[in-house]
């Protein structure tokens, strides 16, 4: 699609300081779009969901007789935007920079709207495999949030959802933790009570990470799990914790198992991601081994 | 031992520059000591190797007549160090904040030469059990070699061995990074021929952790290998590389099994981090699975 002659080279002008304010929630809210920054995000945002990107903007540099992209890595980016109705508009280094500081040369701005997907377009019931989710109550971590949905991603979840409070996914520096991801799989918002309801209708299991249980429900450690092989080709959704207080009792109470991860050092904890990453590849490499 | 009844209350005076140098290199180097910062890494330090803390800063507020520590988690670790020889000076919170923005309210400085472990203390040999190493290969950034130095550690691992020019381990974002790990395991460093040298007369096989293996070798899936049982209840080492280039060629061809982490999504990497952590929790959940 069309790339716009003209080089957008001042960083003082309305439409910069209107996508610079994408990086607030208020800025989002008001204007329903939201902020991409980098090549590795844009490349995925472009790939795999074009039909969210609305906006390209890349760094050109005034070459002998016209202005060229600065590397070819975005080059290659712009190219496959092309298929796609995504409007390119050059700018200069500076108007770049002074969107984000993350942008190596490329930003993005994509519809919220269009990122909203329907729960009720995932097909669970007539999957022909056990779908798995990967669910998260009240992160609150920008940088968590990204992790656990390229975690979740790594190990081939169906879907990703955030349950209660959590950070707003289309903060900026939740899309640049999730290194792509956000646009490979999709990621809902639920409350508490949706979250069991939606679970329960669609027969998904909800298996609770955590670490200490209730005083009736001491948890199961991961690696008995991981050994009961008909339980794990079941489909579950594994839901995690706050990042400082874990998950309440009131939801452990309400959730099919409670797995825990076993710590053989003398490490007290392994923090959010890295908690996710081990429990979701464990159960997606456990998996796999029983269909080798 | 010794509460030193002076407070220290001039964020200007000689001794609080020397222990604000220590987050430098040329500090560490100069004095042969390093920086503790926080009260996680402090109350490791203190609990498993009092012997490498000499000094210890904690802040105090002026009470009605005397100072008293301004919490009691604080108050804990004090109390903790006072069965070692470990001298403990109370400061103002102006001393504390100057020396460093990550100390919140407590501080340790260590003896450098005190944490150099000698390997051949490490008695594999004679391990009833089958040891497992953590090694990593050029990790240059400090968040990355403490993130790794905890998943060892979470892992159970019996040492970490960092080979050819890494990160200095005592930089004060990777102890920080370690959550406190740094004092629950020995952390070696070797050159690429030493560690190679090392784990042959140890009988420890190599197992490279890497994605895309050589030309010739293609690398082994982690949940086959998992499936090895004979295989991974021996003792190995398994070597991660560089965060940005991985394992170079010659480095793999040196290692008895080549093994990459199944991505089943659209990722299309993890961190090294994580790849460290999912693998060596693997390896040790697996080995526990066998023992039940």
């Amino acid at each position: 699609m069309p790339i716009t002659p003209k080089i957008l080279d001042n960083p003082k002008s309305d439409r910069v300081r209107r996508i610079t304010d994408l990086a607030r929630a208020k800025g989002r809210e008001r204007s329903g779009r939201f902020l991409i920054e980098g090549p590795q995000s844009v490349r995925e945002a472009v790939t795999w969901r074009p039909d969210v990107v609305q906006d390209l903007y890349v760094e050109v540099a005034q070459a002998l007789d016209h202005p060229r992209i600065v590397s070819s890595t975005l080059e290659r980016i712009v190219e496959a935007s092309q298929d796609a109705t995504i409007y390119v508009h050059q700018c200069t280094g500076d108007v770049i920079r002074r969107i984000s500081a993350d942008a190596q040369g490329i930003l993005a701005v994509g519809n919220a709207q269009a990122m909203q997907s329907d729960v009720d377009d995932l097909a669970l019931d007539t999957a022909d495999y056990a779908p798995r989710i990967a669910a998260f109550w009240q992160v609150r971590d920008p940088g968590n949030a990204g992790t656990v949905i390229r975690a979740a991603d790594a190990a081939g979840c169906d879907a990703v959802i955030f349950v209660d409070d959590c950070v707003d996914v289309l903060n900026p520096k939740v899309i640049r933790s999730t290194a792509g991801s956000l646009f490979h799989l999709p990621v809902f918002t639920m409350r508490t009570n949706e979250f069991f309801d939606w679970t329960s209708d669609h027969h998904v299991d909800v298996w609770a990470a955590d670490v200490y249980g209730t005083e009736k429900r001491k948890p199961e450690s991961l690696p008995a799990v991981l050994a009961d092989k008909a339980a794990v080709s079941m489909s579950q959704a594994v839901l995690f914790g706050n990042e400082a207080r874990g998950l309440e009792p009131e939801i452990l109470e309400r959730c099919g198992r409670i797995v825990s991860i076993p710590l053989y050092g003398k490490a007290e904890s392994l923090n959010l991601g890295t908690s996710a990453a081990v429990m979701l590849m464990s159960l997606a490499m456990s998996g796999h081994i029983e269909r080798m």
